[in-house]
């Protein structure tokens, strides 16, 4: 199977070690025999092994008919979507590491690919290497799935995991991460929780069958988070961790990402440095748990060779396609109605306590029973009329 | 589809209430129309909705025509071997909760399936629910793995959780474990450690290719561990964790089963009660785990219904044949040679120290440096000599 790959840098790079690496293993395992013929990129790579294989031009991959599939590994909503787009068109299979493409337009594309008769596929946008998307829809079918929580932003979980273990602010637990290539210069999308936010939207819609925008979830990033919460939670039994959360009730989804207290024994307490986890709840299995890199060179690349051989192995039969609806304000749940317990760090103690204390030279803080997004909200308006001051809300998982 | 059930115990009849209560959501994520035609039991079930289904004569199934898949969850070596082998020879898949019939008969039963056309499926025999099987043939084909350490036991994993965090003995844990329903009245395949021989041949075969007879490798379970092993390596920073082991070299297999101590950090670590996790070591992805419900009705049956449905899902199609050899003697790696620290419980202090101590009223222990199985043999000896009594020893995961 002849593919090109779109997008010569960290992932598409990688993508063409693994294949060429790994080209024997592959082969014995699944009969895939899979060769490289076009890459696309603006740059020359003259001393790579590749480098003849670099065209800048998308039309010769597009009007070549020996590619079966193209590997978007560019980034960015443009042109990976219109090449990506024009490559199922074409009759072309489209393997994906690009979550804001799959995110933003994954209804447009997976239809696209169910008319043209190929795939659109992309385990690697979700987890990195993790095999998550596939055990998903295919091993945990027999299950309703009710429940998606995930740690899925490997820089965010790199700091809030400084911050827990050594004590480090954000502020310098971010530097860090910068220094060792885990964050980049510009953080935004991950600490704000954008990128987590792509995600969990991807993981619910396989559940739900519809695509919510992630735009039209709140997203709270861990740019709040002090090491005052963190040892605080700690002293509680919890750890601070980013969740990408997802709960499907009938039709309905609610869909959140924010930081969370997660409780010691919950699988996904102890997940340290840029590892992700993705906890499923399902009717017959029970809690179900995902582990593994969520970034990275070869991670990454090994989810996108995982999906090159899917299409390999099923070339000439029909696999089931996915089919999306784009989510509408009626098919999501208020994240007002959300119950659950409150972290809340003040001041200085209410009379009469609001919950369990915890107490320490970093400050003061307290965990309430369950109840509401719009009941907690009220609470800390009720404690900041009394003169004391709300620092920080975190919610329970 | 046409299937059969053999033995309606607590997998069978799982099994058909998967299938039952979750018709729509399988049929409508996967195509698949799985009926069951017929169940193979000694006894009668009146009051079953399934009732009219029973037959006690299995060649009611094997003859009848319309039946396309056989699910084999009686248990025991025979005949759910006999029938496998009949059902496959007759044309039909057959999809296994048994490990046993898989550790002891996989080579044989796989070669039957490819000669025929038809396939033995068993993600249900390793890990309950947990999809481990087809991630591992089909998500990380693309990877070398060359580790494998699982908890693959759910009452041991129970037995050693009620050690560690209420400081129960090991014969109270395994009452209380009988007393609800985890270990069975004669618990000697799961506490001695045969239960995960037999897991972990299976796993070790789906990496290598070879299946080693569970008789062939080492396997200690964890009778001898006391309270003060686990609190001792609590003070280390470790948990003890039963832990079947493989270890691929080339073309040579390492595999075992035995107590370990598992350091905080590694994701096995704080895997509590009945619960499963596979930790498998990937060239490209690197640590990957697997975590869930490791048995019990509706998780296995979840898993036993993944394989009816892969069937199903595949049906027309040739989807690649998993080929075992039987291992030789030449294709295993002996123990002696495994380097890895070891915990060494003794009476009284040694002079010099031959590791980091740890004391408690409970006792004393040693945390060596990395050594070889005969090298740590070899120190044991040498302690006794010196009059001080080696009164355990527990390798380091």
């Amino acid at each position: 199977m002849n593919i090109a790959i779109l997008g010569f840098g960290v992932v598409g790079g990688g993508t063409a070690e693994v294949l060429t690496k790994n080209k024997d293993i592959i082969k014995s395992k699944t009969g895939a025999d899979i060769n490289i013929a076009k890459i696309l990129d603006l740059r020359e790579f003259p001393d790579s092994p590749f480098g003849s294989l670099v065209t800048h031009d998308f039309n010769d991959i597009l009007n070549d008919p020996t590619i079966d599939t193209v590997v978007e590994t560019m980034g960015g909503a443009h042109p990976a979507y219109d090449f990506s787009k024009a490559a199922l068109e074409a009759g072309k299979n489209v393997v994906t590491s690009n979550k804001l493409v799959v995110a933003e337009f994954g209804v447009e594309l997976l239809e696209l690919a169910k008319k043209n008769g190929v795939r659109y596929l992309f385990e690697a946008s979700v987890g990195g290497g993790i095999p998550i998307i596939k055990p998903l829809i295919s091993d945990l079918a027999q299950n309703n799935i009710d429940r998606i929580a995930g740690i899925l932003n490997g820089t965010t979980n790199y700091i809030l995991t400084q911050m827990i273990e050594n004590g480090t602010s954000f502020e310098a637990a971010l530097k860090e991460a910068q220094a060792k290539g885990y964050a980049e210069a510009d953080p935004t999308s991950d600490v704000e929780g954008h990128d987590a936010a792509r995600k969990i939207v991807i993981l619910a819609a396989l559940v739900s069958g519809k695509l919510i925008s992630p735009e039209d979830i709140s997203v709270e990033g861990i740019t709040s988070i002090t090491s005052a919460d963190v040892a605080l939670a700690d002293k509680l039994g919890y750890s601070v961790k980013l969740i990408g959360y997802a709960e499907m009730d009938g039709d309905k989804t609610l869909a959140f990402v924010a930081p969370r207290l997660v409780p010691r024994g919950n699988p996904l307490c102890d997940i340290s440095d840029v590892f992700n986890g993705i906890l499923v709840r399902c009717d017959m299995l029970g809690d179900a748990m995902f582990y593994g890199r969520g970034a990275g060179k070869l991670p990454t690349a090994s989810a996108v060779v995982s999906d090159i051989i899917d299409i390999a192995a099923k070339a000439g039969s029909t696999p089931a396609s996915i089919t999306w609806k784009a989510a509408t304000e009626s098919d999501l749940l208020p994240l007002s109605d959300y119950k659950t317990q409150q972290f809340i760090r003040i001041s200085e103690r209410t009379e009469p306590a609001i919950g369990t204390l915890a107490e320490s030279d970093l400050g003061i803080a307290y965990l309430t029973d369950a109840i509401t997004e719009s009941e907690a909200i009220e609470l800390c308006k009720k404690i900041e009329k009394s003169g004391i001051k709300v620092l920080n809300r975190i919610r329970v998982l």
